[in-house]
């Protein structure tokens, strides 16, 4: 980080120094990871320790707070969003009783706001709060298939993720299956980024009935034997009552 | 807020400015509930829009960003509890279709860090990232039962809050339900909060083995014909079966 850096740019670069496989980190941990001087660090986490955005374990490490986790649970994007469409996330769950996920676009990413899943249900890469590419999952390639041409366009022009040698990582390739989703209002992806797993996904429009996609749900079975034509009324059902909910 | 206040907690009061009520909010809002000039609330408003802690909407006005959701759902009392118990809580759902609910203690408050709800389910108080006071929910109770005898003995000696005639607010009768609580590991609270409905608790143990009391659970369901007996069994085994779970 520059030093010219703004002491709020540092504290938000505290707060960027947790993920998901390092949730909890040392304060000199998190100077590194921050690019900050450890006496700066000091005094920053101290301050977001004491209003609660970081918490401190019994072994003296932080960890992200939960007073930043209650602020942030008012994102209209994340737990927003959520609230709308639990109901039918999980009508949608005791129907498969499988991986019901919940996502929108943010960047080049579709980002998981909910994920239900059950006990039995085949394991999946994303999680709650983590991201994967548009063009791999059921869910980024509806969020992508709505998205502007434009943007689109982008997209297409990035060098593109393999993640099994089903992924569809040839521009020209994607933009039909893209073109495919947009007419059925579904997609299925077979095993194009977990080697066990097939999804079926459909598209959330806003709440006041215009065009925009604002969300994509899914369902994410072994592929195995997936039902692909059963799920899909299934899966169209739960994002249409989404749809129509405000 | 005082001048001298640090950058720090000028731009983490302006995060505490959106609350459940008014989640999107003009610059000139956001400057008077943080109790900032308006030159000052511009500068810190802009660098908390560039890094994705707010994002602006259509309208112009801002609310929390996805991106401070993404870094608060790494909170462990927040979205890492939660994945531990879902399964769990889905289990709970299925066999009710009511509220079921899983609550941290923060201070002398219950913050509820899911809720999973039906359609049918009775409505009630709670939502994700809200707070409520310990004396009068089932989860409240649960947490309540198994804190600290010093912190007992602080919340015993707050004003109680009465939210209908059936709360119990002295401090003598509450002690001897939290003694029930503990005797029983159950808490079952009819119509103290809401006027219709009754819920049924029980504690979360750390994962360690401890005897720490981390979280509670609950299911909410309408006071009236509710099968209290019934339901208690469900709740305390979903319960020991997070209980057991890293």
């Amino acid at each position: 980080m520059e030093p010219s850096a703004s002491v709020t740019s540092k504290a938000l670069g505290i707060l960027a120094a947790f993920t998901a496989q390092q949730p909890q980190l040392t304060l000199s941990e998190i100077g590194r990871r921050a690019g900050l001087p450890l006496t700066t660090t000091h005094r920053l986490v101290g301050e977001l320790t004491e209003w609660g955005a970081l918490e401190r374990d019994e072994a003296g490490r932080y960890r992200i707070g939960l007073r930043l986790w209650e602020v942030a649970s008012l994102a209209p994007r994340g737990l927003g969003l959520r609230e709308r469409a639990l109901p039918f996330l999980e009508d949608l769950y005791e129907v498969t009783h499988e991986n019901v996920q919940l996502a929108v676009r943010d960047g080049y990413e579709a980002v998981y706001v909910e994920r239900i899943t059950g006990r039995h249900a085949v394991s999946i890469l994303s999680r709650v709060g983590g991201r994967l590419p548009l063009h791999a999952t059921g869910v980024g390639q509806v969020l992508l298939a709505y998205a502007p041409a434009e943007f689109q366009d982008e997209v297409l022009a990035l060098p593109l993720q393999s993640f099994t040698k089903y992924t569809v990582t040839d521009p020209k390739r994607l933009r039909s299956v893209l073109a495919e989703v947009r007419k059925t209002g579904i997609a299925v992806c077979d095993r194009l980024v977990d080697p066990d797993s097939l999804s079926v996904a459909a598209p959330i429009f806003a709440a006041d009935g215009a065009s925009e996609v604002v969300a994509a749900l899914s369902v994410v079975v072994r592929s195995e034997g997936a039902d692909r034509l059963g799920l899909a009324p299934a899966v169209r059902a739960a994002a249409r009552g989404i749809s129509r909910t405000r």
